[in-house]
């Protein structure tokens, strides 16, 4: 999904949504589990109540990977269905957080994008920038692809490193600007939390046009209002996720009615943001 | 396994080598792809043929993850394996370089170290720094197990971050520094770069009794001798990956025996260099 076309379905839909699937096989309603597939029919659900409200759904790789290879099956029918049940209708975020040297790059760059060879077809993938430009760069030779890079993110662990100082310019203000030479607007993304929102206007200093992907609102205390007032750009420029408080609602039968309700919320007052732009 | 446990293992063995598995469909022999899982028959036989002459091996997860599901499956087969065949006589890294807030690095931590939940059971994660403690500290909570955190790589896009430089402070000594706090030299080790074997000995200088996880020699143009010199210590203290030097060897059916000659040259060299300490 390119730009514009990423540009068009918030708009139409009013709404920046993207739902992250970090789905728990301890906190999905128990008469699930008598599934095959507990977590795919989990998602199935989720999506087909919330995917009208939503402009994006984040599968967080590692909710899948602690179960194996039955986890990575479930992961896989959730792409696939994703696509094949609302074509073109969603932008897809494979949250991998993924890194390494350039030949190991193209592999995950396979995985994430290339249906043919790993049977999962994403619009994009969360990275890490430790590595640098060629741990990035492979997963840029994909049209229409995008890499979403860390910059700032909503964890407490993010003081560690990304505050590190030089001559009054960031580690993760450093990594904006050098990683703007890897890509462009139109195929490079970043992560900036919620948790610290009054930030998000350095970001922006530096990256004005580009998306910014932002979690942390809901459960890890961060504002949408915050956000929106110092991230929203005239093409919305914001993607904010939420998991918990979505997918989570409830624990009972009605658990994809409940997540409706809540994204329904978020939507309302992202439709309300938008229209002041 | 412990540390004693590890300098046990390499003094008996003469070797501190590990074997990278970075498993390539594209590159393996052509007549094992008639079996139902090429990957793990290859891994298998490699294995066969090496065990006694390296004390650890560090399958590659992007090489797996590019086939899907089935590559998961064929990385299950391949730890399951090591671990059935030579309990407690090989060292098994999970070089997949994962890191994320901490309620997902728990869940990462479930698929690396517990096979009641993954089927998957290996000694220790690579894992990156960016997003700091909290993204690595759920790996340490497994008794026995073994962080090995991202300093120094290997590749050229080290250079865009990796240096960024405090008042003489670079941010790979800046990461040594601070993750001391999060482990000991009992469960944290790090990957310092071959390829920049001379700022080995700054590494040291920070941290002297750490295990180092050496990427690099061989195909990425990195010298044993070099990284030894400035490396070594009482304990051995490094760890040195090859992976496509040892693996892909032949092409052949004689895979197998040519992987096993080349491993035999590098654990001749590392015995005679492990004399001298």
């Amino acid at each position: 999904m390119n730009r514009s076309e990423l540009v068009s379905l918030i708009f139409s839909k009013r709404s920046f949504l993207c739902i992250g699937l970090d789905t728990d096989l301890t906190k999905i309603p128990r008469h699930l589990l008598d599934l095959e597939d507990p977590v795919f029919e989990f998602n199935k659900a989720i999506i087909d109540a919330t995917h009208d409200l939503t402009v994006a759904y984040k599968p967080n790789f590692a909710f899948y990977e602690c179960n194996g290879t039955n986890g990575w099956g479930s992961l896989t029918k959730t792409i696939q269905y994703i696509n094949q049940a609302y074509p073109e209708q969603l932008y897809t975020i494979a949250d991998a957080k993924r890194g390494d040297i350039g030949n190991t790059s193209q592999q995950y760059a396979r995985a994430m994008f290339d249906a043919s060879s790993s049977g999962m077809n994403f619009d994009a993938v969360t990275v890490a920038p430790y590595m640098g430009e060629d741990s990035v760069k492979p997963f840029l030779t994909y049209p229409g692809k995008w890499i979403i890079v860390l910059a700032l993110t909503s964890n407490k662990g993010a003081e560690d490193f990304q505050f590190f100082n030089n001559n009054g310019n960031r580690l993760f203000e450093q990594v904006l600007t050098t990683s703007q030479r890897w890509g462009t607007d139109e195929n490079l993304m970043y992560v900036v939390g919620a948790t610290k929102a009054e930030m998000l206007a350095d970001v922006r200093k530096i990256v004005p046009n580009h998306f910014l992907l932002v979690p942390g609102v809901g459960a890890q205390g961060g504002s949408l209002q915050e956000v929106a007032k110092y991230g929203l750009t005239k093409e919305c420029g914001l993607i904010v996720n939420s998991s918990r408080n979505i997918i989570y609602a409830s624990s009972g039968h009605d658990f994809a009615e409940k997540a409706r309700a809540e994204a329904l919320k978020m939507q309302q007052e992202m439709s309300a943001l938008l229209i002041l732009q």
